[in-house]
């Protein structure tokens, strides 16, 4: 199994990224029943190449710019490996020591690179803050509106003891940009969520939700929950969190920040004037599973003031108490779920393999190679780009009708050379196009352009004499790029 | 990693099931800070043994006899290693098409193992049922818990338009020997909760839920759920499904079965007598991750009617949507975190490379242990068992006042030969004692039980003399052990 991971990681590029599979595909070649006898593994182990690997959507691939990356790396596999074999819950300190005490220094750690503020580090007295390991981004900020959610009926039943029907009154916000995961939380949560307007930036501004707030206090709703996004998946747009953490404080409202995606990019100092405003912040994660090659699950999710969580959550039965109850962390209090994997083991393999230089050099090669395609895709004005690059992503459709670009799409996805999700912009159909893989080059990303140029000349008929807007290299982010070369040089 | 992984599992009786440890012990081991530079991998590895290890609770050790069994198998590591090579994330069909259909047809092997009723199982058309894999039992129980608040709103807000306040007045029932997490998701979904009293056997029985129900209907409020549980956390009761099912047909709320531990069991025909019901029941779910040697985290949940789960849960951007949306099944609308891991395959190669004999050959073994250890315990008048003993698991108590078994306790844990967990039951102190690892054998069970009959003995003081008042093997059970011969037989 080693040897065939390894082999397929290293030759991932000769597989088509996506399969070529209709619904159904796959009960035609298992049988209907559980085998009554065992089988070998030698049996079992060949049907992997034959019958899973044709219905595999590549991941890992090269070619995988659909979505957002969601990587493995080799120390982050052995870490898992460990942890499975080690087999341990870590529901409470005393179910598993290592896997609660590994967590806490290594979320610590995370939390300074990223150059979040001292009060969302683990520390030895006068615990309030820490980080946490979810299994993903969606759960946080389901963990992290409920938390509000906690607060809010505190607050609100003291402030209306005759108010029978708080539930159905609260409110939370977020920028019509967020994540669909936002919304599921609210429906969850059985509270109201409303969608703040966006700039043309596409960001989420503190006039627009306090506009917002304001209507909705006059209505007699009790807004309680923002959730602001720092990289959002349609156009990686970023909410700006200094205006809107001064009207959630002027509010006494939960501020989250999902950085699902662009979090793990704040490893690199040259991203972290996105920090701006982390002050008023109660809770943030993002997915080290994403970008950070750390494999899926693993989420990293701070909080100002662990209290709220534990309000939330706690329900504290004898078969889980043991001798230091109340005196040590108990992860189980943080979380949906009771029991947690040894997760800080791969994420401890990862940083230390890598080194947080190494790290930074891999997010910093996945943004300078979507800057190239950004720069390839201005270089042909048959395309436009309407919304802003930032980091990894890019977005893109046909100047024209929305149709067209989903044409495009389309027959790129059915060609299965590349992979690409669409997204909706303000209306505008766009296609997005994400740097994942570290193994990505730029002759990657060479091959990637020409396959989108050949199939734009199919959908749109024969090129159009080529009007260059701007010349190649000359993207309209070269601020960035000379701010990265700086850093990289020190 | 392959070899520590072996090595550690086969000799893991050479280690103290429970770490020596005090909160606080690994943060001395550990730099406050990531190294800046890469470090190597023999660098990282040797950690492993150094720091982590000392601090483990181990969960494979055939001398853990605490909570419940969290396994893991050779196949189930294999599965979870090509999971991560792999690392795709499986919320729609086309986000990776292996991933979901191999989900869909080992829940249908599992279900069918199970003797689960046909309604259960993913068909190829007019799809209502169907199972899933989630995370967690308490993922499960919330997951189930939701759907039936959707139906509920609905089918009130039907009934009494006028109502503005159904949701505080929704109410789920459980036996008060329900494990926490069912709590903790009427907490999240913010629903009141009611505890029906179990009867001797600590079973809750129809008629006690049915006069809940007729009590909290009086008094205006609006019952929606109940959860059953077959093999609850504090003695393995089994709450009496077929009378409970009637009252929650009759009373139209949506029943669900927590059967998170005993569901393994459900393999061996012999255990299926505790299905009769099953009819009844809108949701179901066990963990293979626990006694099926499937590792963690690996959940079995099976819907009669996918409908409400999708109420709950659809929210459908552009940039999650394919092809066959809506032909072909989406799981991110079958559970609360939208991306989900290729977890079927560690499913598929446990059963497959056990095969049905080989997982009920494990189960049975488990079964006739913890039947030695009841003999064991009941042939020492110094003991008493409170609770009749179910599968793998015995609770037993010194005779007398709760302190001198919650002495005995303390003493066994910090001698760390074996581990264990107390539980309260009917205000009575228990210690439970569950058969985890494959690898326990009969020399196990007989020096465990020598090491609690030695330290009962230091808390009671010199033993009285032996009043065996069962000869051994002779056990309340035997005709349990009869069925279960049966067969083995055939």
């Amino acid at each position: 199994m080693v040897d065939y991971i390894a082999d397929y990681l290293e030759n991932i590029r000769e597989r088509k990224v996506f399969p070529n599979k209709k619904p159904g595909f796959l009960k035609k070649q298992i049988p209907d029943s559980a085998p009554v006898e065992g089988q070998t593994w030698i049996e079992i182990f060949e049907d992997v190449e034959t019958i899973i690997m044709p219905g595999v959507t590549h991941w890992q691939s090269p070619q995988m710019h659909a979505y957002f990356p969601a990587l493995n790396s080799y120390p982050s596999l052995l870490g898992e490996m460990l942890a499975d074999a080690i087999g341990s819950l870590g529901f409470t300190w005393a179910s598993s020591p290592a896997c609660t005490e590994l967590e806490m220094v290594v979320m610590n750690w995370l939390a300074k690179m990223c150059g979040l503020p001292d009060h969302f580090l683990h520390k030895t007295s006068g615990q309030t803050g820490g980080g946490v390991i979810q299994s993903t981004a969606s759960e946080s900020t389901l963990v992290c509106l409920l938390a509000g959610r906690t607060k809010a009926l505190k607050h609100y039943r003291d402030l209306y003891p005759e108010e029978t029907n708080i539930t159905n009154k609260l409110v939370a916000y977020c920028s019509d940009q967020a994540h669909s995961s936002v919304e599921k939380a609210a429906l969850i949560g059985l509270v109201n969520i409303k969608f703040v307007e966006s700039d043309d930036q596409l960001s989420m501004r503190g006039e627009a939700l306090q506009e917002a707030i304001t209507n909705d206090r006059k209505a007699g709703l009790l807004p309680f929950w923002v959730c602001a996004t720092l990289g959002t998946t349609g156009a990686c747009a970023f909410d700006n969190m200094e205006e809107v953490g001064r009207v959630c404080e002027k509010e006494k409202l939960w501020l989250h920040i999902d950085a699902a995606y662009a979090g793990s990019a704040l490893i690199c100092p040259e991203f972290r004037t996105w920090l701006k405003g982390i002050e008023y912040a109660d809770s943030l994660s993002f997915n080290p599973s994403k970008w950070l090659m750390v494999n899926f699950e693993c989420t990293a999710m701070w909080v100002k003031d662990c209290v709220a969580l534990h309000e939330t959550f706690n329900v504290d039965p004898l078969y889980l108490q043991h001798e230091y109850s109340g005196l040590a962390i108990d992860f189980m209090h943080w979380q949906i779920p009771l029991s947690k994997k040894f997760r800080a083991l791969k994420l401890w393999f990862v940083i230390r393999n890598y080194g947080i230089k190494g790290l930074q050099k891999h997010i910093r090669h996945g943004v300078s190679l979507a800057q190239k395609m950004e720069a390839f895709i201005q270089s042909d004005s048959r395309f436009e780009i309407p919304a802003k690059r930032h980091l990894g992503m890019v977005v893109f459709r046909l100047v024209g009708e929305n149709h067209i670009t989903e044409q495009l799409w389309k027959q790129l996805n059915s060609r299965r050379n590349i992979h690409l999700v669409p997204a909706s912009i303000k209306g505008k159909y766009v296609i997005r196009f994400t740097v994942t893989s570290p193994r990505t080059t730029l002759e990657d990303i060479i091959k990637d352009w020409k396959e989108i140029r050949t199939v734009a000349s199919d959908v749109l008929g024969p090129e159009e004499s080529r009007k260059p807007r701007v010349p190649l290299g000359g993207t309209s982010c070269q601020s960035d790029l000379n701010d990265m070369f700086e850093y990289i040089r020190h």
